[in-house]
């Protein structure tokens, strides 16, 4: 495994961001939250997604130079317009912006159009929690799941990002509205190895472990069956309605093409009803109840999201940050000739 | 099947509530949420819930004297005390001050403590889409499911409500983070039927569509695994948080005295955003690429979440409510004593 020191996986993401034409201060944004994701542990949607993204700016689907507008809005809630502008900028904008809104009103919204990926939703919910803050925030994607009852694909995997601050250490749902993502499964089917769970359908339109044969039938699960995908189908309702930007069934099915996805960024500031160490002591509560119950493999501690983030960070500030040799060398290489 | 029309089942509802000590408008109220939850299918939350109600009042869970009070709040966003109240007239009270927040700020929130089993989340959903509004509301509970990873219970089945608006019916998801409830393993395990999915561990704690084994072990599954364990945690979180209440943990364990609970009810109004009607377009949209996906049994269409519900709604209103024998006779002859 080829790990790098964080500051040097920082500075070759920034070359890259810089030769992609990016303005300076933008760019050095963007370059940190893809290479903290990495840093945290969050392998599929840091450096290693960087390639689609250039692709993206290639083909015209992201416009490197576009920041979002306000196109209406009324006290603590307002709709923007990404124009396909950078994804993690442009999510970046509009949960800094709700954040301002509760701040303001003690709960603030923003529904976002015309946005493109945001990467790792995680990093949204973060930013709010390290400003002391709850969030709330969700994207669609393009139809790559088939609804419960349905064999071809009408939703997307929408994750969904729940934060909540607390002191010694936030803790983030960062939950995609799929039981396991294409990457994933293409990872199992290559090592061979059975999912832990069930995954999907096969062919015959069985129930499966077998990675492979969900690729091939093209039938994941959404996570809790029925469940997740009535969730998933909900958060693109409430997402495309109020931004007033497009549904899931609308977004372009080319990965590098997926453009004009819609956002919600909800934020709450706990400070408008509360005592900010009041709550410290009921997420300490929770946590600590979490932790006394008995783990079903003694040798695995019972876990709250966030807290394998926390570790991993910790261990590849301290060992280096891992890195998929093809596409170090690749970015390190362009960066290199700039 | 016993079938009895609506207003009857609402008549006899209401007598047994005034029976119970419950001022008439109140009563009124509390009788419709439950009489509307049976007619719209929601057999486990109506009628069915009324004997562990009466045995909530009778043992000083519920207080059906108390009227839930603003404990503080900033802006667009409060905290109520729910006072150990009547949990459906507490959280619908929640919602409308959710939704009067929301028609002042754009969104509004209540983050209530101290209250009682609100039955059927979805009802508050209805609520603020039947004014036009989009809501997300949820619920802690008694620890009622092992974590991830867990044996022992120590998280709840936090319901999560997600509600839009729609001319043409509103779309209400309305999920619990459990895979099944302890209701429907118990009816699968009576009809000596093995469950569609996976929904537990049996005591070998292999995964298992044996209802009876999971009631054996008491292990059932999350919803989606690790994301509806990781859900239910962040969701407790919040709530308790923010409402300053309980934390699933520390809610007593005996299902007719779970009480404290801590519940967050936000409202979003459309109207400060965007045109009703280009909403209503963009859900038609949604729907109809549902509806338009390859089903997976030829004879069963691809449904949105509270679809079912008109569905039962109308045919319920037409041949009458469908009620279990037993306890229809208790209320009923109790009431006709008053």
């Amino acid at each position: 495994m080829l790990r790098v020191p964080y500051d040097e996986l920082y500075g070759t993401l920034l070359r890259a961001m810089l030769r992609l034409g990016i303005a300076e201060d933008r760019a050095a944004e963007c370059a940190r939250l893809f290479a903290e994701t990495t840093r945290d542990g969050v392998y599929t949607h840091g450096l290693n997604r960087f390639p689609r993204f250039v692709a993206s700016v290639a083909n015209g689907s992201t416009d490197v130079k576009a920041e979002p507008v306000k196109i209406a809005g009324m006290g603590a809630l307002e709709r923007w317009d990404g124009r396909r502008g950078i994804g993690n900028l442009n999510a970046k904008t509009s949960m800094q912006r709700a954040i301002e809104l509760a701040k303001t009103h003690g709960i603030g919204g923003v529904a976002l159009s015309n946005t493109n990926h945001w990467m790792r939703g995680g990093s949204y919910g973060l930013q709010a929690a390290e400003q002391g803050l709850f969030a709330i925030c969700w994207t669609n994607t393009l139809a790559n799941l088939p609804a419960w009852g349905a064999t071809t694909p009408t939703i997307g995997n929408n994750p969904l990002v729940i934060a909540v601050p607390r002191a010694g250490g936030h803790v983030v749902l960062d939950m995609a509205t799929s039981q396991f993502s294409y990457g994933a499964l293409a990872g199992y089917a290559k090592r061979g190895q059975a999912l832990p769970v069930d995954g999907g359908f096969d062919l015959a339109g069985n129930l499966t472990r077998d990675a492979a044969a969900i690729e091939a039938s093209q039938r994941p699960l959404p996570a809790g069956y029925w469940k997740g995908s009535g969730l998933s189908l909900v958060m693109d309702m409430v997402a495309a309605m109020l931004s007033g930007g497009l549904a899931t069934h609308q977004i372009p099915l080319d990965p590098t093409r997926e453009s004009g996805l819609s956002q919600i960024f909800l934020a709450i500031d706990p400070r408008s009803v509360g005592d900010a160490q009041e709550m410290n002591q009921i997420a300490e509560g929770i946590l600590e109840s979490l932790r006394n119950a008995t783990p079903a493999d003694p040798g695995k501690p019972v876990r709250y999201p966030g807290e394998q983030t926390l570790q991993l960070r910790e261990e590849n500030m301290r060992l280096g940050v891992p890195v998929d040799p093809e596409i170090w060398e690749q970015i390190s290489g362009d960066a290199s000739a700039v």
